[in-house]
């Protein structure tokens, strides 16, 4: 597909280097942005810039920030004892909106996955293990997708951390709250009765 | 939704206000252009502001160029005696992917449409008018989507040239080729009887 314009042209590439992206809907993307004043395609622009100029990695979790230290690692009331190791920043938004959590995070930066070529060497796993042997950690919660990379890469660091005496969590797998029965997953369902728990009136 | 950094909020609030991109997808986005380095950023970044400073609209057809007259008016040997009109340049794309057409174009940017507030003077029609009333057209071809604000468009744009002999054509319709009769749906499996063609061998 090519458009009346090189320039057009390059903006649809480069938009289409986006995942999820395809050439056609990239089009549709640079049109609509074509269609903006120049004040408005200028603070897109800035945006996407200032994300590589002024976004951090915060230097004790991992988190991004805006600053050398995420909120969270900066907040006096998250318990340091408790430590929630996930795979991206996308899953500290999505812990962080159900308010369940009051401890800190870790994040790995990816997962164990051979086939993509990432190892243990490749995802931020060292700096944990550090926290871990100061022994000031309590507790570490497995909050990794239940995918098979995800179970890879818990088994990976429960070896990694069971000589130490930090307690192990994870994440517990059952049939989704407020779906029905008869549609959820055999391995859900499976775990679910396996992992059956005291009946309580909370 | 808010993430750890309001850098990264203002980069999801911006790629969000493009068509079809929610909020979960633009923090997809963001998170993938926070992994680039700022080489490749840049050329992101700036991509997008050259669509503002350098792409043009034709002055004779309303497509986008890269100068102030798109190749295709600058073509000597396409036929400026025949236009198509169509609604705006991704029609333009379509069009002459099919190598079908050797003639020049005219961009509405975009159909009468009362809902949106978009009536005839919004349009890129009176430069049209102008060019049949110079004498020097011999069909004008209606070539916008087949739904209602097309027609309304087309219906419009026929009173107030037909005045004029040039020749008014439209995209014949039916079914699609290669599509099976027992699915197409039957306004188009209507037109085509109604509007059946002699058989030949072509």
């Amino acid at each position: 597909m090519q458009t009346p314009s090189k320039i057009l042209d390059n903006a649809v590439e480069q938009l289409s280097s986006l995942p999820g992206i395809g050439k056609r809907s990239a089009l549709r993307l640079a049109l609509n942005l074509l269609q903006r004043n120049e004040k408005e395609i200028h603070e897109f622009a800035n945006a996407i810039i200032d994300l590589k100029l002024n976004v951090f990695n915060c230097e004790e979790c991992g988190n991004i920030s805006d600053h050398a230290k995420c909120d969270i690692c900066l907040n006096p009331n998250r318990d340091s004892e408790v430590i929630c190791v996930i795979e991206d920043i996308r899953d500290i938004i999505a812990v962080e909106s159900t308010g369940a959590f009051k401890g800190k995070y870790h994040v790995l930066g990816g997962v164990i996955s051979p086939m993509d070529g990432i190892g243990p060497n490749e995802l931020n796993i060292q700096p944990l293990l550090d926290k871990v042997s100061q022994g000031h950690v309590k507790e570490i919660i497995f909050a990794l997708s239940p995918t098979m990379e995800g179970d890879t890469t818990n088994f990976y660091l429960f070896k990694k951390l069971k000589g130490f005496s930090t307690l192990i969590t994870t994440l517990s797998r059952g049939v989704s709250v407020g779906s029905e029965l008869h549609y959820a997953d055999e391995m859900s369902l499976g775990r679910s009765i396996t992992q059956r728990q005291e009946y309580n009136q909370e």
